[in-house]
């Protein structure tokens, strides 16, 4: 048997009850259908109900709701989901961190590397750049001159810090994403394009994730900022001066034009457009593949389509959109029946 | 003249039959308006059939209908887009693999790279990976701990493969591409996020292609699966816990949301966007753009828009929806015509 | 006080007119809102007028209108943004390079690098490609076999060049972009994919910028030609075969499929989708989000929408789209008060 917890260790450090043989003990996380002994999987949304009954986890994770749903040993707790994230986590942490800095890294003379720190292999650390306590640069990655990684946070391979730009502590940030690149911005001078040199920087707050190949751009005069809590999933681009509010998460492919500000705890789904110099309100949630072209002022508010609309709404007009053609047919119907239509005058 | 291929050689490997002077050589593959002598073209739509007359092509490949409608040293054959693509690769073969492992790469120990696979400057290789015979890893790619290239596999500069990931044999991946960052998964929790820890891994098969800068995510729990012969273009995001089927092509741009499986043989259009969860079952294809929010579950079929729905009912509505302005007019004109219209009774 | 320029050697320089204390020195270019002691901000828009009274800029730059908006030391001209532009790249030039190859970088000998370039750690430039003068390669960055980076251009981190690449003079290549990957060709084959060798290069002109994780696909056949002073944001793909006109500006998370031709002078909003083998003409604007699946043939006009239209035409069918419902309910009541609807006659 893999070392683990056992189930009464698992509830006396989270919380919950365990129901059935407590001294059952696993290692490792899976889900309900790919689980096997030494496993602990969960149900936390009723459709899964019937992948209970022929899992071969070793204990299962479930809500009051479920306490009787399986004879398995398991424990029963408020928020499934939640917990068996916690679960997770202390079944799968993440790797300590070896110090040291590479023979094959590349680190500036004038540059500050925390001794707990660890640099991989082709890493370049520029002039007066600062490596945290316990951060682990990948290999790869370039921190440019001045920038700086916060305590505890990784970098994976091929991330690209620009020059001045600064970091939190407890921060994961996956391979190519670029912080810190120009901006965009360019005044049209006869026909050509003036670059505008983009003189701000990128701040990232703290225990903020950042997706593969994901762009945060530079200020053009003040500052881009990410703050603490923010969770952005691949291949965001996120425009100059921007603020993304704190705890907001915000899925796959969207892209943020510039000086958006974006408020606290919103949720937006992937591939979202948010038009530039617009203002979000706290904890409004944006569905996939809406084109926000107006403000959102209202907090808590839910908005979906192109342009983005009350969701309720946009619905409604959606299936009104697939009815367009039936509706067509319903107006002729009536021209032809009352002689009123078009050229009927 | 350069070395190459006479016609009477070509068709005496890949068929098909030459009609005129046979011992004319080509060397290189071109379009019909970019070939000079010494270039072999092709026709394959009819559309094209004007540039035969200008063409310097030295031959051309054609189909059995347009046999005549050239007097140059030709190639007929029954699928003469597929005959010119295999011409060019017997033309332009890939280039033979140099062996070895370049000084300033970075190797541990105790990966295994096999004696006839190429390792470029600045690759780094983790402990336990395993490169294939033949496989060429790229500069500055990353291979991460127990990740697995397959032989015969090319990574081109930059290529990230996180921990544990593998990738199959005969594949070709293109910069900056991530195989195996974490999938977008957190917890609410009392206003913040909770990472769950994304301890799937990613598969992906044989004869894969992966475009520059696209991202797959590893699985939370299961794995992310890219079958056998799978194409997939640039930029495009795989989220975790996806199944791609064997031969699915996917164009640029698109974002698949997690736990999506898409079948066999299906063809994703460029920007198409789909909804997580979702099942599309096999041979459908997607017009580009699409935003799939249902499952679709009848194989073969095409859909468009957003929401996707079967093409011709698609293609309707967007007609109509360019005349929604006369939809309305006719409306207010029979409103005021019958007097029945709003606040009339 | 910082190093700096008086308005009266600005105005020197770059024209206009100084108002009251031209002696004050500026040595930062701000916002109006972020400015402090010893910073230049502007004023271009009448909105931002309420931000003059709290500014605390040394000096502001105005136009004509607002020449006595103020009271502070002012630079009154007839641009001001492009004015602006000019002051702010005369006080943030961009940094010198300091020539040389670092000795972390994995030079091939049959390279030429001029004297006069900088190549940074972790670089790697292979055989018979050629560095020219004043260049500077970044941290990481990948040229291939041949290809060609023109005098004074900037690669940031982690570029990739594909060989036989070409980037003209005063370029300007941001972090992860990937220029020359394979183009997305395959040929049916019997239910899977034969794939097309991609012979043709990319080649950039003088001028460009290319945004951070953009991707450009070499050509099929023949070249993808980006033109002269083309400006290219963040995490675009242009695909096989494109041309991109000259002084056409492209915002971010465009896709632009294969052999598609872009006029010069174009204005191209973020997220706008382009399908494959179409034009657009000179001068065209497009909003950001549209799907272009015609050919643009007139020059300067401005189009919108899925499927793209006029800009006009479009604006009134969102108005429409959300005034579906109500279309819907007069259609039934007029169907009601007539007794001509369906299922009536």
């Amino acid at each position: 048997m893999q070392a683990g917890y056992r189930l009464a260790e698992i509830v006396a450090r989270l919380g919950g009850e365990a129901v059935g043989d407590d001294a059952v003990a696993v290692s490792r996380a899976a889900s309900l259908n790919g689980a096997g002994p030494g496993a602990i999987a969960f149900l936390s949304q009723a459709r899964h109900r019937a992948d209970l009954a022929s899992t071969r986890a070793s204990a299962v994770i479930l809500g009051q709701d479920a306490r009787d749903a399986t004879s398995l040993p398991r424990i029963v707790c408020d928020e499934p989901y939640l917990y068996f994230a916690r679960v997770s986590a202390l079944l799968h942490p993440a790797p300590a961190v070896a110090p040291g800095v590479h023979p094959q890294a590349a680190v500036d003379p004038t540059a500050t590397v925390a001794a707990s720190a660890r640099v991989d292999a082709c890493a370049v650390i520029e002039a007066e750049a600062r490596i945290g306590e316990g951060a682990w640069i990948g290999p790869g990655s370039w921190i440019g001159s001045g920038a700086v990684i916060g305590p505890g946070t990784r970098l994976y391979g091929g991330v690209r810090v620009y020059p001045g730009c600064e970091i939190g502590a407890r921060g994961l940030v996956h391979a190519g994403a670029v912080i810190g690149a120009d901006g965009f911005g360019f005044a049209p001078d006869r026909g050509t394009w003036f670059k505008i040199p983009q003189v701000g920087r990128v701040l990232v707050g703290d225990d903020v994730e950042i997706g593969a190949n994901t762009t945060i751009d530079r200020g053009a005069l003040d500052d881009t900022v990410i703050e603490d809590g923010v969770k952005l999933d691949n291949l965001i681009q996120i425009a100059h001066n921007c603020r993304i509010g704190a705890h907001t998460a915000i899925a796959a492919c969207v892209g943020i034009a510039g000086s958006v500000a974006v408020g606290r705890h919103c949720m937006i789904g992937g591939a979202v457009m948010i038009n530039g110099h617009l203002s979000i309100a706290d904890r409004v949630v944006i569905s996939g593949g809406s084109g926000v072209t107006k403000s959102i002022t209202e907090p808590g508010i839910h908005v979906s389509g192109a342009p983005a609309a009350p969701e309720r709404e946009w619905r409604r007009t959606t299936v009104l959109l697939r009815n367009l053609d039936r509706m067509n047919d319903r107006l002729r119907r009536l021209e032809r029946a009352t002689g009123k239509g078009e050229g009927h005058d």
